[in-house]
């Protein structure tokens, strides 16, 4: 891990008073876990992702825009926001089954040079009164 | 009027669904006006760009997200859409004042690989009544 | 018409050098005509309409949403800036045949409130190589 | 770490497409300390809202316009997808102080008629390497 990301790692342990860094390292595992049981369903639903990337690393646009073309059908569309000379924030709204839903967003957040990604779960209302 | 050019005007505006003639004959006005706001002026207004590339030609998603990126403080946001496996459908949001979006505007649809370029005239709505 | 209107309206016809305001009105009319002739054609393709209004007129947030819901099929999604305390711009992405998106982007053009509307043709790119 | 919670782990990581264990701890890392500058402190940040809603339910459409509005500095701008003909999905995408965003997201979320809302927080990704 970069060193700058350790200190900011030690200083958040600090606040939320864990005992050591292996500790507070252990409840990031869990808590992904415990994201990953979701969408066990097989109805069709909405979800959105969003990426924060450097746009200089690489050719990440041009490979993000690639993953997204493989999965024209489940990508209704994307807004795209330029936060400063590096940094892109994009914000996909998708349609789809839960499975699916989630294998994009995995490979998208997964991708390297993204530095934030997060799949956020929503509905298309139907099952809502 | 010509009668001729009324009754073509008066078929245009039944088949637009004006509520009557001077209705539409003010939205004619009102758009010239913007028009003008937008040709000469050294007022703050808006744009729209639409953009159709294949994103596979060379680095063009790069390119255009590095063009975009110079021009932060012009770009509101932007909308793509996936439309194929190949074509993107990028629209742009631009607030600024009209020689300076007319530049980023250029700069962008002559990027070589974008098969259509649209400026579109918006307005801030300030001076229109 | 307002008095606001038709006194910009008279600076813009004095810039443009017509002999009288029914002059200018009648090349409105003839250039509305000409975009009208658009569309025949019965391929699938792309166009945006970008709508500014005054959130505060009525009901028109609801009247539009109302249109755009009517037209599910045609309208890929919709991109919303809220330009100051009164007004907005939306820009509408639509795919489907030339007659259809005419239509419902005259509606949406023609309802009371609005501004300043445009439609901006694109193209799914598939057509051109 | 405990065996078992190692497996776990390293099953979501091969799920997820991750090189190895460290890419992937990185990343947890990282969404802890995206959550962490955005709990607590003033600096400004990014976050998304989704909303999704009955847009016959009374004038929620001019409600949520509304508060938007209010809150002009505070919103970039807002995709906005039909998602049959009674529901609504609304991303926005907010820039800000967290204490600010979280108050205006609250005000959207609760507002009567949103079947579903939530926010999500990013980042401007400045503060991360």
């Amino acid at each position: 891990m970069e060193l700058r990301l350790v200190r900011a790692f030690d200083r958040l342990i600090r606040e939320k008073g864990y005992a050591n860094r292996s500790e507070a390292i252990r409840d990031l595992v869990r808590d992904a876990l415990v994201q990953q049981e979701w969408g066990a369903g097989d109805e069709e639903t909405m979800a959105t992702v969003s990426l924060v990337y450097d746009h200089h690393h690489g050719d990440i646009t041009g490979t993000l825009n690639g993953i997204e073309h493989e999965n024209l059908g489940l990508i209704v569309s994307t807004l795209h926001v330029h936060l400063d000379h590096h940094n892109c924030l994009e914000v996909m709204v998708l349609r789809g089954k839960p499975a699916a839903i989630r294998a994009v967003s995995d490979r998208l957040i997964s991708t390297k040079g993204v530095k934030h990604g997060k799949l956020s779960v929503a509905t298309t209302g139907k099952s809502i009164v």
